[in-house]
């Protein structure tokens, strides 16, 4: 059976099932709309660890833990654990690999890292090479400033555009069809297909304004999604990018219009979503633990509940680096897609 | 059919094909034992670029056209070009994706790289989705110098331990097996399986002995591998590790000794044939580049010339940062393992 579709869409016949979920996060996040939905909500954003790092660090393993224990199964029971982080060397994800001591594929794809991993992830349960895979990502917002800009001893002040890193983490467990978990969280959640992206740059260089730079890269890889399947945005119930915020999301729609889509009836943001206005983050959240928690906590319950039966879930990656905006580069960007069903039987 | 082995080893039933590889060095690295064999030596290490950074991603780019161009293909005609290198947020895949306009997985395993990317492309490609892959990985001696160490212009001295890490990228085209390519370069190399890596952590601190920091790794998964097929060491013609060096590879055959197996006989290590002893670079060379472009250059001929018939390419990577490494944490290392073999009819 051919399980490509154009040059970047695939779909997955054996339909690899979600089957558990959990996010952890900071206490910004948990005073957030989402907040009485995370698994933990971490009020000391260090968790009393020496270092921002491994406090991320240990967010990640806990997610993964997490959603394990929910269909009481332990990391030695999984095929992979793939995912990654925005620092540098993937140090969180890294770092928790050899906590929980599985099989580890470390994958970068900067905020997109959910969607990524989610990609392979499935790809590898269709193709018969796992039965249990937990794919994970995770941010921190005081990590991440003073990896991509000032110190936060600095109190430099936000610009219009910027948007509040997500100190948080997220983990997806996604079964084989023939691994009967009976505990599973998920009955009826499965992954169908998707569109893998590729890099976009349209000359954006200001760090402060990611939305921006993610824009054409979100608008590239749902438009060839819908293209390359023949459907219009009404196919979904909700497209969901991974943090594109508010400046970003009007991009969105004005790039897809171009192309001939009008998706902004059906789209949702995860960093539009995870906090609130009253909670001054500018443009709203951003990060890899953004999408990967409000994917965890928000999206998928809502799928099991059937308040949504079928999503293009889109993250988006700005694939910069401290260096590169140093050296005057602009900001290449990348945006990955899965399709999340409710399994109707 | 069952496509696991163990925990960590997985077998291709297909046999995806290796059709065609290149390898871009730099200057050293051409003065060295196997500069006849490269596609490309760079006399300037910027190659009249900005950056160390630029000429890096450029080089990775070019080995990545140059091994399409001998199987008369572009960028266009792939599924996947995956990979990635050691900069920070892999900057050197990011900005060759943004060049070569493929779709794009970005993947971070350090110096393990290019077998983790062999190993997903494979089973992306047995798995139906993939027709023609390309995995690719560079590195560059002073781009990682100021990333991992001291600013060259510091004149620091090596320690004994050191290794120099090779300016080089190495590309490698993956062929599904209903893909037909008449021009390959290699009519009957295979990927058969392989065994992907757990994170190991002995509590070495020092990152001028990333052999020591290493050898657990590959001993680890090889040691999975040998044990969980059932097969003794001399099963393969070669075990050939990426770069741990002199001084990491006598650690890994006394690793290897307490679990059973003999492998010095057979084994091999990029890092001690890119680089002659002449050349003063202590204990060997390494990074992303090294084991990519010796496997792309001198490993993968030596297959097809009949010289060897069946070898496990096991890639190590320290997954350490400039940063956790400031923070005090030891250095987790991970190695990955495919099986490459001669195809015989």
């Amino acid at each position: 059976m051919k399980k490509t579709v154009g040059t970047q869409s695939f779909i997955l016949p054996s339909r690899p099932r979600i089957v558990s979920s959990a996010a952890f996060v900071g206490r910004k996040e948990g005073e957030g709309p989402l907040g009485s939905k995370f698994d933990k909500i971490c009020l000391d954003d260090t968790l009393g660890l020496d270092s921002w790092e491994q406090a991320e660090s240990h967010m990640l393993e806990g997610a993964v833990r997490c959603a394990l224990e929910k269909i009481n199964r332990t990391p030695n029971d999984i095929d992979f654990f793939m995912g990654g982080d925005l620092l540098s060397q993937i140090i969180s994800a890294g770092f928790a690999a050899r906590e929980l001591q599985s099989p580890f594929i470390g994958m970068y794809g900067a905020c997109s890292t959910m969607a990524e991993s989610l990609i392979i992830a499935s790809m590898l349960t269709d193709g018969g090479f796992s039965r249990l895979a937990v794919c994970g990502a995770s941010s921190h917002f005081s990590s991440s400033e003073r990896e991509f800009r000032y110190p936060l001893e600095m109190g430099t002040q936000s610009s219009p555009t910027s948007q509040r890193t997500v100190t948080g983490s997220g983990a997806v467990a996604i079964a084989s069809v023939d691994n009967n978990i009976n505990e599973a969280v998920f009955s009826s959640i499965v992954i169908s297909g998707g569109t893998v992206g590729r890099v976009c740059d349209y000359g954006i260089t200001d760090a402060s304004n990611m939305g921006a730079a993610m824009a054409p890269a979100a608008s590239s890889t749902i438009c060839a999604n819908l293209m390359e399947n023949s459907i219009n945005p009404q196919y979904y119930d909700r497209i969901i990018t991974g943090d594109l915020g508010s400046f970003g999301s009007e991009m969105l729609y004005e790039l897809c219009k171009l192309k001939g889509y009008e998706i902004s009836g059906v789209h949702m943001d995860c960093g539009m979503t995870i906090f609130s206005p009253q909670q001054k983050v500018m443009c709203g959240g951003s990060g890899c633990g953004c999408c990967a928690s409000v994917l965890s906590s928000e999206i998928l319950p809502m799928l099991e509940a059937g308040k949504l039966n079928r999503i293009l879930f889109v993250a988006t990656g700005a694939l910069l680096s401290p260096l590169s905006s140093l050296q005057g580069e602009s900001i290449p960007s990348i945006a990955h897609a899965v399709v999340i069903e409710r399994n109707v039987k």
